[in-house]
């Protein structure tokens, strides 16, 4: 792509994968364009892009040209950006608006984009905030804020289409119409009885086939997949993937309906849930915010809890070394393939426990299947286990002659079968015993992984050498 | 839930989120009723329940009831069920068919199932079905099939829904009627001229809520997010999220319309890179078949390479060791820290690479940033040094004195600094140099933070045991 001169050639190269340049640069011509007086440039420009572009361009700019810039676009527009920028600047552009400016706009939000940005508020903003608001809105704020930060509930959404049973299928396209502009999809539909209890749904697809003077209730599906409101929310992002669905409906206890799961909240619970098992599985507690937003105090509380902990679990390999120290005083060279011998232990249970993980969280494997998954382990931890023993047998011979040869040999074929076995049950063991198994790999089965390594190398090497 | 005794009063516990004790149950009881001979109420309990269930329940029958069991279908669930299940169970039931049935079964399959169905086929499996399909299929199939594993192109598919510009929205709505039986969504439809080069896209939302009379060109998004056939699959998936798209538009070099991706083949891409990623991490090799149906053979191969090189890379730490025995003959108390400070070093580095792979993963961080989180990241890992000296800095003083103590708690500092730094840099340059910063996590730097910890501790302890 040609560099362009002006917004007004400017043109998104997405094939490129890193549009930042790009970013950068409508960002400083909208501040350009901005400070000259401008704006009517900048709203012509603004309003045919993507509401996420306009979002990823209003967080390059200083505060001051990003609010002038977000109240060119039309409220609904504004409605919008705000859900696409990061919690951190949601929060900015609120403070930065009057109580009736932001009553108007969070109005127009998505309900559950809305209920995100009021929890996030201070306690004197929301006072302030809620008197400017509808009845029905205050409610709804206050139902969905409600909800626990790990249930379905604080994802779900309350601007639902609903249809009634009775409706024929030309009816129902009409009420969806009127639904539209307001509802957060309306490719599925929701029927409820009088005490809004879910008996049905139905998609805007099979609206169409059918015939005008169908009706409602011939049409839906009458047991749908739901999910409750106080269920975790791995579970509705779980049933949307399962089912291919557009969107969950979720219920409370009395089977009413209260909200809706759609499929790119879903997808932003399973980045989440991601990240957080990849963060356990190298012993990183649980972070709020983004890396890059993060205060070194919540990175320092995030990471000191395991570090300590696992120098605390070094100590057993220390004193495994220290026990065996009138063996290494005779035969110093054997300290030449610790680190190499300890390492492939942890190595190999570091694969076999991310196998595990990997395949419980995807239900590829299941808890069940422990037996024979731990008989093909054991052949390929030999496999493993004597290739690896080859490896280093040539470079015993030299560093320490046959007998260390052997020595290093055996412990190898030892210590990695070890460490497989281990890497690979401990996930099953977590999961038995309720814990995330992500959080049984990378650190603690290299911990584990050294203390074994360090008692069975020496321990071979006393017996052998020693007689 | 209590446990139903038929399936006549079976309810799928939905809720539990351990749906498995219950699929075993479905399976043993349409296993039995088949036996029976009483396939007319199996045929009535599956026609009710949902598509992923059945392939649930096929994949835990044996071959030739499950057959049973699937021809008790309409051909159009039959060609749904397919899909849900595992390459290999595919393979199963393609292999179990006659040519007639199943070509008329991958004429009823969405296009991308058919075309990944297709390539799994061995050759003769291939030529044998391709005269049984029509023209349009054949080619269709060849087109889809001929795009390499990691494109667009592998995951999209051929039949979405096209309009024309002239249309007037109520035109549109009549001609989406009649595609949505074979289109795999409505919900998007795709405006392309004589040429098929896409000139916009048009949702079904925006062609309810327009005048019966406006015309589709009025009404469509001339300049929609669009990705190349023979970008990296990732990218679709990327540009999905970003926008929350219900399918997005695939082009060729040409700007000719290809195929679609659709969100729910977009999350299966995610999953499929997320995996990729934390196999990477812990030095595994990629894996075609899941970890449950891999062979011996496939899972030693994935874990051998880095298993292998890895020993040699620590061979560096030995030596390291090798290199300070006259101070360690001399002070044999400093072998019981040493497994506690390498290992340290490996878990920060390990925590600070994890960070920075998944941050420049989600987009959170970006390679311009490298420089203040550098500067960030001292901080912290001073802090978390410190900390760490603190736990040690004890028992240094009770296993060899305060010398030994002092010598312990400079070398914490001083390993988990650099293996902070360390940690967190490698992620960058792996990206810079063009590779997966996935790669540079977990074993990785654990054996980079090994060498580096054998050389500082003792160095340290020379310099200060010995003068």
């Amino acid at each position: 792509m040609t560099k362009p001169t002006s917004l007004a050639d400017f043109r998104l190269d997405r094939d490129s994968g890193d549009d930042y340049i790009d970013t950068r640069f409508v960002a400083i011509e909208i501040a350009r364009l901005l400070a000259e007086g401008d704006s009517a440039a900048v709203a012509e420009f603004l309003q045919e892009q993507e509401i996420a572009d306009v979002a990823a361009w209003l967080e390059e700019l200083d505060t001051a040209p990003a609010m002038q810039a977000m109240r060119l676009l039309p409220l609904h527009d504004q409605a919008e950006v705000i859900g696409y920028l990061r919690p951190g600047s949601q929060l900015i552009v609120a403070q930065q608006m009057g109580r009736r400016e932001l009553a108007r706009l969070m109005s127009a939000m998505s309900h559950d984009e809305r209920a995100d940005l009021f929890k996030r508020l201070d306690e004197d903003a929301q006072e302030a905030l809620l008197p400017a608001l509808s009845q029905a809105e205050r409610e709804d704020l206050r139902r969905l804020a409600a909800y626990d930060e790990s249930t379905v509930g604080s994802v779900m959404t309350s601007d639902y289409a609903t249809l009634r049973p009775e409706m024929t299928s030309s009816e129902a396209l009409e009420a969806l119409r009127a639904q539209a502009v307001d509802a957060e999809t309306i490719y599925t539909a929701y029927i409820v009885d009088a005490d809004r209890r879910l008996i049905g749904v139905v998609s805007l697809r099979d609206l169409l086939i059918a015939r005008p003077r169908q009706r409602v209730s011939e049409i839906m599906d009458s047991e749908p997949v739901f999910v409750r409101a106080e269920a975790e929310q791995e579970e509705a992002a779980r049933l949307v993937a399962r089912y291919d669905l557009i969107a969950l409906p979720v219920l409370d206890a009395e089977d009413r309906l209260v909200g809706i799961v759609t499929a790119d909240d879903a997808m932003d619970v399973v980045e989440e849930e991601v990240t957080e098992d990849i963060y356990k599985s190298s012993t990183l507690g649980p972070l709020d915010s983004s890396v890059k937003e993060a205060t070194i105090a919540v990175l320092y509380k995030a990471r000191i809890y395991w570090l300590v902990l696992l120098v605390f679990g070094n100590i057993f390999s220390g004193a495994g070394i220290a026990a065996f120290e009138d063996t290494i005083a005779a035969h110093l060279s054997l300290l030449f393939f610790l680190p190499l011998l300890i390492a492939s232990g942890g190595n190999a249970g570091t694969q076999s426990a991310t196998l595990m993980v990997r395949a419980l969280a995807t239900g590829d494997v299941r808890p069940m299947d422990f037996g024979w998954l731990l008989g093909r382990e054991v052949l390929i931890a030999l496999a493993l286990g004597l290739t690896m023993a080859l490896a280093v047998a040539g470079i015993g011979v030299w560093r320490g002659g046959p007998e260390i040869a052997l020595v290093v040999a055996l412990a190898m074929v030892a210590i990695v079968l070890m460490g497989a076995l281990m890497g690979m049950s401990l996930p099953f063991i977590f999961a038995r015993i309720n814990r995330d198994p992500a959080t049984a790999s990378g650190p603690l089965v290299t911990s584990v992984a050294d203390i074994l390594g360090v008692l069975t190398y020496f321990g071979i090497a006393t017996l052998l050498l020693d007689i």
